[in-house]
């Protein structure tokens, strides 16, 4: 059990930790290449650098292009085991604003939640663990285990450079384990560890056509229309059956065990809620024939995450477009490999090239799918924690989004890992009114202090 | 022949007649929304109605918000045809400015070219009638035919109103044939007149999924992406021929007669050219089979203008969008029928509703194709005159764009139109540094007086 002094301690000093957390997600840290977002990542980072300093820490603002990285630490004793706590301050862009009811960046607790952009991804989840080191520190008697922090700033864009990163500073961030707020419990009560995640592999494909915009009057029927030859290829990329169409792409498709399918069945997971929640009265993308939660989790998929060619504006414009441009990110499962299957998307490519129009694609980032071991220490601990403080056990699930470092810093770093998140699955996260629950503020700092002595306690 | 008073006329006032039109095109009038357009529009017309009542014409500038028509009658002697005049004073907006040699509306002759925005498109069409005007009154002893003026000011914004205004003003513009001088050569000395022109229906297609953006690792899987859905939708619009797939989308198509299949095969054009004229090293649109003129004159066609749906700004954003949208110009010739195309299409998207999906159309503008008499007494007239004034018998081609005006002036009026254009195919319409060659100008000039002669003569 957490002492009470420190458990105390997070409750009456609830009013400054929100309005702490308000400062930090009033800077607008995107990691995408907008105007003044450079700006206001360093100030972010130098925000997390003061204060991790004033709670003990050794705290450095790294430059690490395109934005910079915050390590800390405290402490170091030989005897202890070190934790190493991951967050990311940047956030995804807000677009569109006018569907937001209070402006992202400007944050305000409506019925009990914090809204504002990067409130639960992942400010406000990284800020639990900040609250958790305070308390320990000033109402503890000091933190129970070594901790060091790492905070980037471009998880959002898929965290490029940041294995290079950390393959150059592995001895300063050596650790035992590794625990990474940034995910969600299964449900509304529901405490969840997360053991396995799918990766991604993000890819611009342009098709090409005309040197320039040409009246669709005088020339429609003549020469290949960029936008038709772009939707023509994409809907290739399916089968009938919804599986994915790129050469060799379930080769290395690693099968659900038994044990975990009979697990995610006995889930509180109702497909046509599920629906419902995303405003849909059917779900009608991925694999036929695979639970949904499979198809989420453990099946890799394909989605087009924006596409623009031609006119886009009001009206009518009577042209055939140039160039058109898709955004497409691939879910990858264990033991799929991003290389290889950007061998078959160029090999999709080059077989689906019509007359007429030239294609060109780009890597724009990649990730390695990970899966976690389930009885390390740390996971352990971890399980003990998220008991106590939300007062029931946490269900064992995967996710299926990426959290690259995880993978980087398994295979890097020999670590345990832990997905311990605090978000709900209706914080709207990378949407307009992005939020986060108090109480899951409140709970995740004292799931983190509890883990820290949980931890050091399975050492002894 | 023309009477040598005419010609000798034109010749004799080259100057004058340039510094006139140069006035003209000093005017920036837009048919856009721009600032001070309306103002320049209202210049444009005060000055076409200036100058055709110092012609001895009847002149009117009607209020048509949002530009005004102006409206001319010079006679009206029950004993002979009357010709109906049609042009526009509206001209595009002139950027990307950077691209321009000289001004948009500082006209220059450069090369013996007149550079200015609506040098050729439609000012100086519209004005080489003025001069043959001028011609018959001053030096012709009158007019050899009634003429009447129509010049609108909305045709670059695809004439809205123009059909409620026309049907207003029946009596008012009645005539025996209209003359339209709004298109160009076949080839650089090759006169010609066209007789054909496609019909257009615009169409905007939304495929709705999540009520919001979703996480496309979290979610991605399950829901179906508006993306993916609206692509499969617009591949579907083609079957494997490059043939539309729109139901009953064919029904009605005429097909082309074996006379002008042989006349268009002795144009002088090479696919291979064309095709690098565009910048392109295959043409890869349109229905197999077809020789690409007819593709582009009398078959029908579908092209994609713009897409829009995602994220379309720079770097990665991993969502599932809550929609996609494509704008759509479909090409009609005759003779199908805009309405049950609308009806075959909205069959198309109903049938291709996919399950957790909403799919809404609208029509945003629609015009008929029209094929004119190509032995009507205006055209035998027209091409009277296109061969004596540029000294060689006039191609009849068609064009695969429309012109509304045209139709609706045969549908409502009864009358026959001639589309005499006097530009080339390097004018630059609506593009950088339109140009239109002086020596088109003189010429048209001289065709406009001519064809006056020849209906006259035609009657008696």
């Amino acid at each position: 059990m957490l002492p009470e002094t420190v458990s105390s301690y997070l409750y009456r000093h609830r009013d400054e930790h929100l309005a702490a957390l308000k400062e930090l997600l009033s800077i607008p840290s995107l990691a995408a290449d907008q105007p003044g977002a450079a700006e206001a990542c360093r100030q972010a980072a130098a925000w997390l650098a003061e204060r991790l300093t004033s709670l003990g820490a050794e705290a450095t603002v790294v430059s690490a292009p395109p934005r910079p990285v915050v390590t800390a630490s405290f402490g170091a004793q030989g005897d202890r085991p070190t934790l190493l706590i991951y967050g990311h301050y940047d956030v995804q862009p807000p677009e569109p604003l006018e569907q937001w009811t209070s402006p992202p960046f400007e944050p305000v607790v409506r019925d009990g939640c914090l809204y504002a952009r990067g409130a639960s991804d992942d400010k406000g989840q990284l800020f639990a663990h900040l609250m958790a080191v305070e308390a320990w520190q000033r109402a503890g008697g000091g933190l129970p285990v070594n901790v060091k922090f790492l905070i980037e700033g471009q998880e959002e864009i898929g965290s490029p450079g940041l294995e290079d990163f950390l393959a150059a500073r592995r001895k300063e961030l050596a650790a035992d384990a590794i625990v990474i707020s940034d995910s969600e419990f299964f449900a509304e009560g529901l405490p969840s560890i997360t053991y396995g995640l799918r990766g991604v592999l993000h890819v611009e494909l342009t098709v090409r056509g005309p040197a320039q915009d040409l009246h669709s009057g005088i020339h429609g029927g003549a020469p290949a229309n960029p936008i038709n030859v772009l939707a023509a290829m994409i809907a290739e990329m399916h089968d009938a059956r919804g599986a994915v169409a790129i050469p060799g792409f379930y080769d290395d498709v690693l099968e659900l065990s038994p044990q975990e399918r009979r697990e995610w069945q006995a889930l509180p997971f109702d497909e046509a809620a599920y629906g419902a929640s995303l405003g849909l009265d059917a779900l009608g993308g991925g694999e036929a024939g695979y639970p949904v939660l499979e198809r989420r989790w453990s099946r890799p998929s394909l989605d087009c995450n924006g596409i623009v060619g031609g006119y886009g504006g009001r009206g009518t414009k009577t042209i055939i477009p140039a160039s058109a441009t898709v955004k497409i990110s691939m879910r990858l499962v264990c033991n799929q490999d991003p290389d290889r299957i950007i061998t078959g998307f160029a090999a999709f490519v080059e077989g689906h090239r019509r007359p007429g129009t030239a294609v060109e694609f780009s890597v724009q980032s990649k990730s390695r799918p990970v899966l976690l071991n389930r009885s390390s220490p740390a996971m352990t601990a971890a399980v003990a924690a998220m008991e106590e403080a939300f007062g029931r056990r946490a269900a064992m699930i995967r996710c299926g989004a990426s959290v690259p470092v995880t993978e980087v810093f398994q295979r890097l770093g020999g670590l345990d890992a832990v997905l311990m998140g605090f978000g709900l699955p209706d914080d709207n996260l990378h949407a307009p009114n992005e939020r986060f629950r108090l109480d899951q503020l409140w709970r995740g700092a004292v799931a983190s202090a509890a883990m820290m002595r949980y931890l050091s306690a399975g050492r002894r």
